[in-house]
């Protein structure tokens, strides 16, 4: 019988993380003072973030950091998590190519976001924070930030984008089962809060306009840190747990991936699975293919434009060197809420010029045939922002049956779509569609990148 | 540090399932037909369902059943799952005793329903059956028995308790995903539909309603046989895997259980856990205490009456020799849909009746108490049924502090709730309540039962 589930003991579980900065060839171009336009410093970061996450967040030298063992005992409630030979998928395509995924929909809450939920509040409590807030989209970071934060005890305030409280009710409900206060974004209670309201009344919310607020409230209220899901180099850090694992996993099954593949919103999976691997590209002469796969409607990989721009809707970020639709985008209403971001991590920006990886956009409809595929082939429903990644490999896959290549393909189940089923429904019922923008649309809101 | 998670490997994995009736000390009573009063054959129970489960459900010469090889190759893509030592759990309750947890919340659609809709699908392909039906409540096992449909091509026709349909809208659309076909039950698709709601125009539905309608749509129906997820002493063959995976996986964490808990609906989770160790008492001369967990509002186990009675409410079923509140009994709408059932299986109601086991009744609001200390120790949203194993083991944990015992307390997480999120919130607003039924009530409702 041939073998699924490639499976760790806890002995196996890495013990550091890997910091893709210290071996870039191109070194990350610093983060400005949206001010002075003066590169910031890890102590300016600190004011928001943990200091030991500001520290990773500008750490060039270190390749590898060591993982605390109050997060490891943690981690190891759930990890490490099954490298799974997709058999039913790979002959329900009639494809030749080799498919595996990681499957981070077994963690608890869902979705790969706990892996750095877990040390953000570690190291908020071990500095004496008492509080903890962060803007969420789908629900996935926001769910797994009120875990941490009660598993460290402190107290979590997360800013929900209203859309997708809307569309997504239980995810707020699983927050308050861990005790967070939960707000929709924008709401009336900051003052960006009040600006974009003002402004637009019916603003759906985004990232953007939730990271507002929570910055806001951060840096208002005594005590208390921003936390961010996404985006971040050191979120990307803490997410090397999975690609770690995954190079290990991948040996055990006797192969290497020909091609690496994640969905793409701000760029913590993404990372998280690619840059261990991305490494022996870099040192060892590999040449596996990367692939971030991102919403048609919201393609900052594909079709955005490299700035220093907001990472925020209200302006309250550093600027960052990123890919970017403008930091006031207001992306399609579509059901992969973790996707909605205007902009990539600083890492993956500076990666793409560089030509080590590259975006794919999918369309709505073609990630959820996709994700319906996967469903019913390995039984697991995936995330709508998972869909993506599947629909990608599908690609792949399909391309190697017209080549008849063995091609090894790896993508990251970032999680499962249980708490998304009204998506499922509407795309059952032939009610959803596609948004591809023009490029007119694309060029009218890059005007608002700030230009330094 | 410490060792929390017990995980096999693929080969590791059983490749029998355990069937306690070969070894029970009384055999289980048999199945009477309705009109004669005579034993069921095999042949007679093979008219409903395929004839391998119609075969395993009376055999009670065989203690050892290979699983085959098609399922087994099915169940390793999600199994074994992993035995989990709960020691954030015990750290908040305070306790010595050593809490343990199979966690089956990992499966696919969540639950451990797919241990048993994969080979009862299986059997029915090999057998040359193309439609399948079945009953569920919460929809955990309507969802298992759709995925497993799919894997082996046969179409789907689901019944699922109206009130539970209306709690967990969710879970209909997982089935449609799936591409089962779902009704509400009672439904006016069938005479027995048609029965009820003319009787009881709003009655919420019941397990018992949605076995009428799906029973008599398997009978009414060419190629069309019935699957059940609980009850019936084949089901809980399927699911004894989950027992004799933790054999095994109690054996790497050095210690075996001194009492053995799961939540009781119609005993699929806890016969799969309970039997492989029960087996030790029978055989070995082992102690352990068995415990199933019930709801208040439905205590059968706990103030239910040994009788022949229907499994169903129109009385479609055989007469089955259980501890019942009769057969039309109608349970208070608690949101845990999976325990609203009239009574118990076969084999369970004779274990009660040798005093080789006992129930517990939990009132509603002590199960999500206990759900919610689990969720916010051990990160895990349960599903509402699971919380009353887990209040089982919370009880049992604070006797230990009393007597400064460290037991070793086993108990099955079945499931996990995130679909079930209506529940947690409606228990964080306060407005869920206990229903404890009157003598009264129960005599009543028992005066129902067919008298021989």
């Amino acid at each position: 019988m041939k073998q699924k589930r490639f499976i760790l003991s806890e002995s196996e579980i890495p013990t550091k993380w890997y910091n893709i900065q210290a071996d870039m060839p191109t070194k990350p171009m610093l983060p400005l003072n949206p001010a002075t336009h003066e590169p910031l410093t890890a102590e300016d970061l600190a004011h928001i973030f943990s200091q030991e996450c500001a520290k990773q967040e500008l750490d060039t030298e270190n390749a590898w950091i060591d993982i605390p063992d109050e997060v490891l005992d943690k981690y190891r409630y759930y990890r490490a998590t099954p490298l799974v030979r997709a058999y039913a998928l790979e002959e329900a395509l009639g494809t030749p190519a080799h498919i595996y995924f990681k499957n981070e929909s077994v963690n608890p809450l869902g979705s790969h976001k706990i892996n750095s939920a877990l040390p953000q509040c570690y190291y908020c409590k071990v500095e004496g924070t008492t509080n903890v807030t962060t803007e969420t989209g789908a629900g996935q970071w926001g769910a797994a930030l009120s875990y941490a934060a009660s598993v460290y005890g402190l107290s979590a305030a997360v800013y929900q984008v209203k859309i997708s409280m809307q569309q997504k009710p239980y995810r707020s409900s699983i927050m308050r089962t861990f005790g967070a206060a939960v707000t929709g974004s924008p709401s009336m209670s900051t003052r960006a809060g009040k600006d974009i309201i003002t402004r637009e009344p019916m603003h759906p919310g985004s990232l953007g306009t939730a990271i507002s607020e929570a910055i806001e409230l951060a840096t208002t209220t005594p005590h208390c840190k921003y936390t961010l899901g996404s985006v971040l180099n050191h979120v990307a850090l803490h997410q090397t747990i999975i690609g770690l694992e995954a190079e290990k996993q991948m040996a055990m099954a006797g192969e290497y991936p020909d091609t690496v593949i994640a969905c793409f919103g701000g760029g913590s999976n993404f990372g998280g699975l690619a840059f261990p691997f991305m490494r022996h590209n870099i040192l060892d002469g590999k040449t596996t293919e990367f692939l971030a796969a991102e919403p048609e409607s919201c393609p900052k990989l594909t079709r955005g434009k490299f700035e220093y721009d907001f990472g925020d809707e209200a302006g309250y970020t550093p600027l960052l060197p990123m890919y970017t639709l403008g930091h006031d985008f207001k992306p399609a209403n579509i059901h992969a809420g973790g996707l909605r971001y205007h902009g990539a991590g600083v890492i993956v920006s500076q990666l793409i010029k560089d030509g080590m990886m590259k975006g794919v956009d999918i369309p709505q409809l073609e990630s959820f045939e996709a994700g319906m595929l996967f469903a019913r082939t390995e039984g697991i429903i995936p995330a709508p922002e998972s869909c993506h990644a599947i629909a990608a490999a599908v690609r792949k896959a399909k391309e190697c049956i017209a080549t008849g290549e063995e091609k090894v393909i790896l993508f990251n189940l970032s999680g499962h779509g249980l708490i998304d089923m009204t998506a499922y429904e509407s795309f059952i019922n032939g009610d959803l569609q596609n948004y591809k923008l023009t490029d007119d649309e694309i060029a009218r809101n890059l005007k608002d990148v700030p230009k330094l």
